[in-house]
């Protein structure tokens, strides 16, 4: 017997069955709200996997067999030549917390991850230095590492956003282009300081070791702040992919700067104007101007559950969970909207929040069965608040390819189905 | 050109080169000192990998193949017909931050990981509650969730030191039955309360779905504090060996009574003095007495780098890092000795410093190239320090076989060769 959740009216926080957070945070749910069952006389059988012994050990352990639709997806179609190039996105809506699990963080690779013998790998850091030294990854462990939980994104994540019609996409494929993970490293300033960095040194030109000699130019000045060039992933070695054996972290700036595969730091008075920074990575204005150098990315929300692809079972409470993040610093406030952005409800946010990291927020839901426009708008600490997507496209237009930062909308229809809407 | 590290005298915090904290703080190392190498002319080649297109993408990553001897360990050899049962060990050393990887978590197991059907898997409350209930993982999924970084400590890591001689283990064989990471799931005291408890109600009695049933007895206030019914590790699903699809965590009890493969929960008025109560995870002291039921995790700290295996390739600057924890809260502060305890300075922790989870800690150490011991010593905010070996053998002497946490010692030669001594 399944009882489905009933209203109670001085709980709602904000319009089409938000509820107040409070509820949440006490943990006072109605009874069988969220499709618990009564049990019956006998009510567990004896599952078949009790009754032999279970798998043995293995010395590197892999997910379940069951949830091997659990994976990255490329969006385009691969060219069989060029099998590396592109982007595959994490899924975020079979996820929860802040991590991304290392097999499953999005990955944007301009030739593909190269197969680096850690032992031949070098780290150059030359230019405007008083002098210019190489590392050995042995070298580098011999350092102090600092540790810290960042989100990288890739400039171009959302971007299918700037369509003028919605796209029957979910949040993987639109904003997959997002994870976090804890990233181990020597600070780059603690390099640079032993290098001896010239007065006249404004940029540091970064690049790495892929057969597409894929560079960046970086401000000193971040390079001196927070910057990372990390051996660790989540506690492990970085990930092949992620820019095996060493990448740049730089926390907040567009992933495409977070050089993977590391092996050059060149000092420099100006920037090397590199394709990505030029042709790419660049954000073209309505009116044909374009900005150049825009490195962080800014306050951002996203609703993970529900969303495309995760039908709802029927009228009754749920979580809206989501992830809020912002380049500048910490989240500050999530509010959920159910009714398209006509009211909203502050979320929960989950501790710990950190700067520069992914935060999940959650919201309580009473779901009558009928439409709904579910929406998330974050605030961070600079107080920079997400804009509507009516306020973007005013400012931004509909050209740019990069940096799409408004609120977005998942429209839920009476069979509980999800989709994209540009609300 | 090596340049070999100078002594700093001011910079000294204790003896045998340990340096102020301070100096790590600030980044502020000499230059050479930590084994960087002056470049020449022609300092990089291009490497083989930077000449041809990289790999194409997967759709769940995997470590480099250069980092294949990144695995667990399994100490004992195991019975061929018993090849899930025993346990297998994290490679700390090869580790650093504080998150462990999924593959790379600690697991005990009584009888294998068995091969569990999500959707066939059900949850049973009964018992001493008003309404027993059964929910599936579709159910569960619809209820708030919370995220919580926490370590997993097996109650019988470290006691090969109850051994009266130093055996020559590694970090790993010694200390590797302890993990760390972010898990998620629903607050088992909404579940409880759904299911309504009845006043006589003091304990939960929680079955995992292996075949051996594995069973343990939880204070009902743990269950109403803290606890959580995990669906989630590290982001994803829980792995088969950690407990899929679903794991009950008690943050900072022992690891065992964090139930695996979760399938029962009956509340009861007494412990079920279940197998795993009994004859297992009691604590034998000198007089022949026992401790029965000591569910948290003492306050803690290993060092993990140097550490057995990890030579010191010649006098200079060297990072000490290591963890911390304590199963009653947050770690407060890490002191770190090179004299075997004769003098101790303070370590730099990592933040986030949160609750019941690992604490990395590290300090900065000049090596002069002579004989050292290294030991760490950890206070939590209850103000419990940990105990020097001596002090601890003289309360509990040496016959347990669990939550052993005194101080540990690793002997450094001329070498530079680390060995576990009992200091």
């Amino acid at each position: 017997m399944r009882r489905k959740g009933e209203s109670r009216r001085q709980d709602y926080a904000a319009g089409n069955g938000l509820l107040n957070r409070r509820v949440f945070l006490e943990g006072a749910l109605l009874a069988g709200a969220a499709g618990s069952t009564a049990a019956s006389a006998e009510p567990l059988a004896v599952p078949s996997w009790m009754t032999q012994p279970g798998a043995a050990f293995v010395g590197y352990g892999q997910p379940s067999r069951f949830e091997s639709k659990v994976a990255r997806m490329i969006v385009a179609s691969p060219n069989p030549a060029t099998v590396g190039i592109g982007a595959i996105r994490t899924p975020l809506q079979m996820l929860n917390g802040m991590i991304t699990p290392n097999g499953l963080h999005f990955e944007r690779s301009h030739s593909g991850a190269p197969d680096i013998d850690p032992d031949q790998h070098r780290l150059l850091i030359h230019g405007l230095v008083k002098r210019p030294l190489v590392f050995t990854l042995e070298a580098l462990a011999r350092y102090p590492m600092q540790s810290r939980i960042t989100f990288l994104e890739c400039a171009g994540n959302s971007g299918a956003l700037y369509a003028a019609q919605a796209q029957p996409l979910n949040v993987q494929a639109i904003h997959g282009l997002l994870s976090c993970a804890e990233w181990t490293g020597v600070r780059l300033a603690t390099l640079l300081d032993e290098a001896g960095v010239d007065p006249s040194a404004k940029w540091v030109v970064a690049e790495g070791a892929d057969a597409s000699g894929m560079s960046r130019s970086v401000p000193l000045a971040k390079c001196m702040d927070d910057a990372l060039v990390c051996l660790y992933q989540n506690g492990e070695r970085v990930r092949p992919s992620n820019g095996y054996p060493l990448r740049l972290l730089l926390p907040g700036f567009e992933g495409n700067m977070n050089v993977k595969w590391l092996r050059r730091l060149k000092v420099t008075a100006e920037p090397v104007m590199s394709k990505d920074e030029t042709s790419k990575y660049t954000i073209l204005l309505k009116d044909g101007k374009a900005w150049q150098f825009v490195f962080p990315m800014q306050v951002k929300s996203i609703i993970t559950q529900p969303s495309p692809g995760l039908t709802l079972k029927g009228p009754g409470f749920y979580e809206i969970a989501g992830l809020a993040w912002s380049g500048n610093g910490r989240v500050r406030q999530v509010e959920v909207s159910a009714d398209g952005g006509q009211s909203f409800a502050p979320a929960v946010l989950q501790e710990p929040v950190l700067p520069k990291a992914l935060t999940r927020f959650r919201a309580a839901w009473q779901w009558n069965g009928g439409p709904a426009v579910l929406q998330s708008r974050a605030t961070d600490e600079t107080g920079a608040v997400q804009q509507t997507r009516a306020a973007f496209v005013a400012e931004r237009g509909l050209r740019g390819q990069y940096h799409y930062s408004a609120i977005a909308s998942w429209r839920i229809d009476e069979k509980g189905e999800a989709s994209n809407v540009l609300a």
